[in-house]
């Protein structure tokens, strides 16, 4: 099933081109409920409704390091700390937008605004510390993340031990277009991953790169708790702006288009637009970090 | 005003010995009406309700190394990161307790377990991308925080540049007793701080060592977006178990009791108990960090 949500908040599924509304007041609402959840028998025109950020989940755990070809590549840039596995922080939940909402640029905080295309994983059934074996119950299904961080503030960030605000400002955290749920999903390590910014492909993987598997990676994580809803990310695939010989060609402006896709969930679609054009008035001054 | 969560989750002010409970389902809610909440008409003794986390809350930032003394305390035991000011990320919103509960010690993961003092502030106002002048009309009050910490795994983490698992394990975030409201204290710069194992006084200091003022600091982390209701802490102050000579004879260990205070704002008191003790079990298997 596709789950999304849309307009002011309403859920549904997809059925082709058309939207059944489900009877629940979230989608997280509908994984607590363990989707035992009705029809209002209300039927739309996919084409017709406003697709939003299919979930606001009450956590957000946010991996990294996940993937070979990345932590090649930022080894290959000498970055500054090693890439151990089990990376994790929480993310921002008031960040988070839906499809084809903007990612405003904050001019006023950074001039190195990069791209990181992840698979996220919804949690469906909560639970704390279990297994690897256990961990399958609890992974309901699959989402796209759009990691939007800025690199100047994530170095300097990472010289006392964090790396959390540069990824965690007001925009900065895209996902959708919809949940796939897990019924849906054959082989969850066997997905195709790809960003494109301006039709330009950028970042290219494969979830069968990863050094940890999803099931080993949520267990991993479960002593921190899950709550239904949660979604928990699998870090980012090789290509990102930060680690090019000339990472200035490649940064963000606003104007852009960002296309984060992955093979049988879907493509998220972003446009980069300045504070100026999101608010109508002159970015705040600029703050030294 | 003192503001209480008690029993399954009801809300009160405490006048005097009494509880006069709100017609508020959540203390979240409290502050997204603006306080505009009205009376139920019960009145019940304090001594007779049990207290809970004084609020939810739907983001907890957690800032670090905001004290001059504690920052001194790390330098000179030669802590793997230099301490910025503007050390930020975010709180396992899960594993918030309440006074009288039980931190579980999770000997699976770790045997390094510490404690940090912290006062918490209440954001009342939700706001984005504001000035310290600004910040003042953003914070509604104050609670005591003692941010529990697995130090072993910590120093793994850090290598990576994260510290999030480490703080926050099932159980790890010990708020309360209440919540004091701004009008009730006076200077908030201007707190004597302590926190007492079994009785001794292991840390001390005072919100006058800040680096960073509260206005400051809740100004700073802005653009990250506040709701009604977050937490954002403000640093430890000295005399963490980590930095004692012989830490071993410091750190936490199952069948102590901590009491973090802060001047105003009240008495946080929290045991530790041994996962046997807490779930009839033994604890699970040593995972390697």
């Amino acid at each position: 099933m596709k789950l999304i949500t849309f307009d002011e908040g309403r859920v549904g599924r997809l059925d082709g081109e058309d939207v059944i509304e489900l009877d629940v007041p979230s989608t997280r609402a509908y994984f607590e409920r363990e989707g035992k959840v009705g029809e209002t028998g209300e039927r739309l025109k996919l084409a017709d409704v406003r697709l939003r950020a299919p979930i606001q989940p009450k956590k957000f755990f946010h991996t990294a390091g996940n993937f070979a070809d990345h932590h090649d590549e930022l080894t290959a840039v000498d970055w500054s700390h090693p890439v151990h596995k089990g990376i994790v922080f929480f993310q921002n939940v008031d960040a988070v937008i839906g499809p084809e909402d903007p990612v405003v640029y904050p001019e006023s905080l950074t001039n190195e605004l990069d791209y990181e295309l992840e698979l996220a994983v919804v949690i469906g059934k909560p639970g704390k510390f279990f297994g690897p074996d256990e961990a399958i119950e609890h992974i309901a299904g699959f989402t796209v993340f759009n990691d939007i961080t800025a690199r100047d503030i994530q170095r300097k960030e990472m010289e006392s031990g964090v790396f959390s605000f540069s990824k965690g400002i007001d925009t900065f955290c895209p996902i959708g277009p919809w949940i796939v749920t897990a019924d849906e999903v054959p082989d969850m390590m066997n997905l195709a991953m790809e960003l494109r910014v301006n039709g330009e492909v950028r970042q290219t993987g494969h979830t069968s790169q990863m050094r940890v598997s999803i099931p080993h990676l949520v267990a991993y994580h479960s002593p921190q708790i899950y709550s239904a809803g949660d979604l928990i990310t699998t870090g980012t695939v090789s290509g990102v702006a930060a680690v090019q010989p000339n990472p200035f060609d490649f940064y963000l402006q606003p104007g852009d288009v960002m296309e984060a896709e992955i093979e049988g969930i879907g493509v998220l679609r972003n446009p980069v637009v300045s504070w100026k054009d999101a608010y109508g008035e002159p970015a705040p001054a600029r703050v030294d970090w």
